[in-house]
């Protein structure tokens, strides 16, 4: 079986992962965008947004690393869109618009159905309905060998983590202080005994965590 | 007024200052020793506990800062002893033993009234029923111009951040994960908004969050 990484997951120094009243228009919630900030300083972030310039360096190599190697991801509906129930028409393609940065297979999970959607650049969005095991399955298939990313949001994560199948969580600690919204961390976190964090590392303010399963016994 | 400073607050990765189920043997909970492994690594952790060896550098200046230009303590109960409800007698004396590390008057925050108690080197405990204002205003005249620390535990820094009256905030990250616990970092914890972090950075595998009061708009 293919790997499962999870790359560039942002929390604010008290623990959130998107600030509180997410909304269509602040999908982060409020302050949440300050999350991502450290990407759009590297020159591969504003690279993904068609931007010149930014930084090179640790944050620059880490936030390409979720690339490498990678050959197809899985989120959950919520990353894919602000859309929720019964998919009312087609329109909706993403919030990435025609050019996702993908460039492979994405497996969407959610419980309404729609046939897939083919992007530019290779990418094509799978919507599918189906058990962790099961998405991991179909991911792996489509990345002929490579690893599988693990995209989000927070519940997708949770549900993967349960389940014991994430082998790699690289979490970034941003220096912002939200107050509230959503966390990954919760008291008693399924799945969380299993891993460990051997290398906590600080580039350019932010901090990177390097979460992985222990090696069986 | 003196200074209100928290030094080497330590915090796991998943947000833990202590974890669960805290008992007199492990009065940090499951896990918790493993937050201040760190210190006991630098030369001045370890010279704290009258041993010899450790490391100097950056953890090794930011444990010891928790002394400079510091005149008084205040801490919580908790942080004091195990002792509940009304002292049975007074031979209870401190976590620390007859040489307590301050060298200076400690106020100890309780309900339950007791004579103030003389250690060694300095130290005083003074156990009072009083607001934390009062508190802090009691520490100030005793610090004779330098600031006072707040010593924790969890409960007593919430009470001060809630009053408005902490000034500066040394968070330790440390990467491990207790999976549950106690937390400073709760949704909504009253009076966070005024603080923000303008410095995050890493030493021999622990991060280092400064916050501070955000300056008069």
């Amino acid at each position: 079986m293919a790997g499962l990484r999870v790359h560039n997951f942002s929390i604010s120094l008290d623990g959130y992962a998107a600030g509180p009243r997410q909304s269509l228009e602040e999908p982060l919630g409020e302050g949440g965008r300050r999350l991502h900030e450290w990407i759009f300083e590297t020159r591969s972030g504003r690279a993904m947004l068609g931007q010149e310039g930014g930084g090179t360096g640790v944050n620059d190599d880490l936030f390409k690393a979720r690339q490498a190697r990678i050959g197809g991801t899985i989120m959950g509906r919520n990353m894919h869109g602000p859309v929720r129930g019964p998919w009312p028409d087609e329109s909706w393609h993403g919030w990435w618009g025609e050019d996702p940065p993908f460039g492979h297979d994405v497996f969407v999970m959610t419980h309404h159905g729609r046939p897939p959607l083919a992007m530019r650049n290779g990418t094509t969005f799978h919507f599918v309905d189906a058990s962790p095991e099961e998405v991991l399955s179909l991911a792996a298939s489509a990345a002929g060998g490579e690893d599988v990313a693990l995209g989000g949001g927070v519940a997708t994560i949770k549900q993967f983590l349960a389940a014991g199948l994430v082998d790699e969580l690289h979490v970034v600690i941003v220096p912002v202080l939200l107050g509230d919204g959503e966390r990954l961390f919760e008291p008693g976190l399924e799945g969380l005994a299993a891993y460990s964090c051997p290398n906590l590392t600080c580039a350019a303010g932010v901090a990177h965590a390097f979460i992985s399963r222990d090696s069986a016994p």
